[in-house]
């Protein structure tokens, strides 16, 4: 019985599981027989939701004597999309000039295949671990994320898991490994506004009301001013008006309605209320009384529909965790990674409401695109990094 | 041979023609029979043009001794729509409580029923008219228009017609008959605009350019300030943003490419070429240095694309023609008509460049609607209009 301490062969082997998002793909099979010969007991929970695929998941479990890590992740994948664009077929995993090649080898497989391979390492060296490790990996974290991580979580709380500190294994690395940690997330929320005006002919604007003049005055007010100026810890939050539609192809026809959707993506100088809070008042003062034409001022017509579920912005204050995986990046790599909070949302959302969370993984700079692919000896350097960490938080 | 002196039976005739843009439906050949035993001589030409369905016209000449008169419309029709909204069969021309029913009946079969009527009368009562009459009619005034009255003209003038004065039997009475002649209509010009971003992803607004802040900036300069105040015989130019789109379904993308289309309708203080440099200079000065986003000045990258042909603006300053046709109103209806530059566009703008052109017909209110219809009273007095137009104009 082989352990798989080589991040690059436990890498293939997930490569090769064509696994995108809802498929399982062979993948969490795969993870699980890597685990299995290190003493994880195994369960794979499948949740379901009406209007969403059943999801299969995986939370493996090794126990010990000692404070419980978890490693987060997914092994879902998104979409190769055109593969004749590849340099070698996504799901092979070629090896070419020292960078294996294949959908979901920085996000986030590289990741899982590093960790598995440090905690084997670890096991070979230590012997059994001084406390508790388990994978908790879902394979809905590119889909809807509806039953992934959040249900896992609640599950295995249910069952008496608790946990002392979490580790998302994320590609993080901007340029070169060993440069970011994230150590919190901006929180994100999202809208949508309809502008109701009166449809009529183009040539008889009195006789009707066009509401893409409100639907700019509208837009303008959620533009400027700028929402804040960044905190100590956070870049300032921005607002991105992500799509206007009309869809009016005649020419000669003042449109009954205009809509447009919007992303926030929020500090910590706001809550998901203060900031859903901020937008509305802007709106309203916007849309009171609005000189929409020459001559004819009237209050817009509009409605705000908030979309998905808002998620939170997270710090993580947990200086013994955030010092100790510094400590073993910097061991390692000879580079003392940024603390950073930038970027989008990642899974460590949820995960912070049940124990301090950190993200360290891979170069993220091919994920979601063609000829993903992951260096060697960062496969190499990370998993070194992996086997720092647990030694130090155990030891 | 019996004469077409009952305006309401020859608009019957023409109503039960479905006569839908592009399909004659019968209405032709209907107007034919009934302009015949006046001893017009009836032509047919067909116009094609790649792209667009073959359309049949009609022009039918009464020769005689002083000028020429054109009477200009068309026989076909927009949709029924819903025919089961219709009280009656939208070309079942029933008559019911003194109003006759049908798609058409005012826009514009009953114009041309009535002024076949009208010369039927005349001719009835002073023998061979003094002069010259054509019946200029289209089969693709509701479609594209352009295998309609610019070819008609063109291919009569080829042949050696011209024209002292023509009226456009459109519908021209926002109320009651007699309110409003048309004495000119203001031009349209459409336009398209593309600004172009650079795609990305919202939590990473630093590498991308968002489209929609440019082109609410550009929009904002087209509405604002007003093209001009009016002109004493024409109302205030006026430009709708007809259409914005980007199209973008995820809330988490920031778009490549945001466009919007817009109308103008101007007055004679602007010709077509320099209401469009007036747009040209607004979007470039808007476009030139502009705050995208704080702390990034830049550009707008956008392209301004006209669409269709423009229509020129217009005023027919023939007091005689204005004067004789109002003269014959007010005489049988009591009311002095308001000589009105207002409403959409009409093949008049065509014509004014052959000879002096006026609109009047029914009362407009039904055009375009379910349930359109003309009262029988409005038929015979827009007949005996006609009628005393014609002893007028060739007396
Ligand atoms: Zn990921
Ligand atoms: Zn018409």
């Amino acid at each position: 019985m082989t352990l798989p301490i080589d991040p690059v062969e436990n890498l293939a082997l997930l490569i090769r599981c064509p696994s995108v998002t809802p498929a399982e793909g062979g993948a969490l099979t795969a993870l699980a027989n890597m685990l299995k010969p290190l003493g994880f007991s195994i369960e794979r929970p499948v949740f379901s939701d009406s209007g969403t695929p059943d999801i299969e998941n995986l939370y493996a479990r090794l126990s010990g004597n000692g404070p419980h890590l978890m490693f987060a992740g997914h092994t879902d994948v998104v979409p190769p999309g055109d593969e004749s664009a590849w340099k070698h077929p996504p799901f092979s995993a070629t090896i070419d000039n020292g960078e294996i090649y294949g959908r979901g080898a920085v996000d986030m497989k590289g990741g899982i295949a590093c960790f598995a391979a440090a905690v084997a390492r670890h096991v070979a060296e230590h012997g059994p671990v001084k406390g508790n490790i388990s994978f908790l990996i879902t394979g809905d974290e590119e889909g809807p994320a509806i039953n992934g991580t959040v249900k896992l979580l609640e599950w295995a709380k249910a069952k008496g898991e608790h946990w002392d500190a979490a580790v998302v294994g994320e590609p993080t690395n901007p340029e070169r490994l060993g440069d970011m940690i994230k150590i919190g997330r901006r929180g994100s929320v999202s809208g949508t506004l309809v502008v109701h005006g009166v449809q009529g002919h183009a040539a008889y604007p009195h006789l009707a009301e066009n509401p893409v003049r409100g639907l700019v005055t509208l837009v303008e007010a959620l533009l400027d001013p700028a929402l804040d100026q960044g905190t100590k810890d956070f870049q300032p939050s921005n607002l991105e008006v992500t799509t206007i539609d009309v869809g009016n192809p005649a020419t000669n026809v003042i449109p009954a309605k205009a809509t447009a959707a919007f992303n926030i993506r929020f500090n910590d100088s706001w809550t998901e209320e203060t900031i859903m809070a901020e937008i509305h008042n802007r709106l309203d003062r916007a849309a009171a009384i609005t000189k929409l034409r020459p001559g004819r001022e009237t209050a817009i017509n509009y409605e705000l529909l908030w979309r998905d579920r808002p998620s939170p912005v997270f710090l993580t204050r947990d200086e013994k965790l955030i010092g100790t995986l510094s400590a073993s990046i910097e061991a390692v790599t000879g580079r003392k990674p940024q603390l950073s909070t930038s970027g989008g949302t990642s899974d460590a959302r949820f995960i912070k409401d049940y124990c301090p969370v950190v993200e360290f993984g891979l170069v993220g700079q091919t994920m979601h695109m063609v000829d993903e692919r992951a260096a060697l000896p960062d496969l190499e350097m990370l998993t070194r990094i992996y086997q720092r960490f647990l030694a130090d938080f155990f030891g």
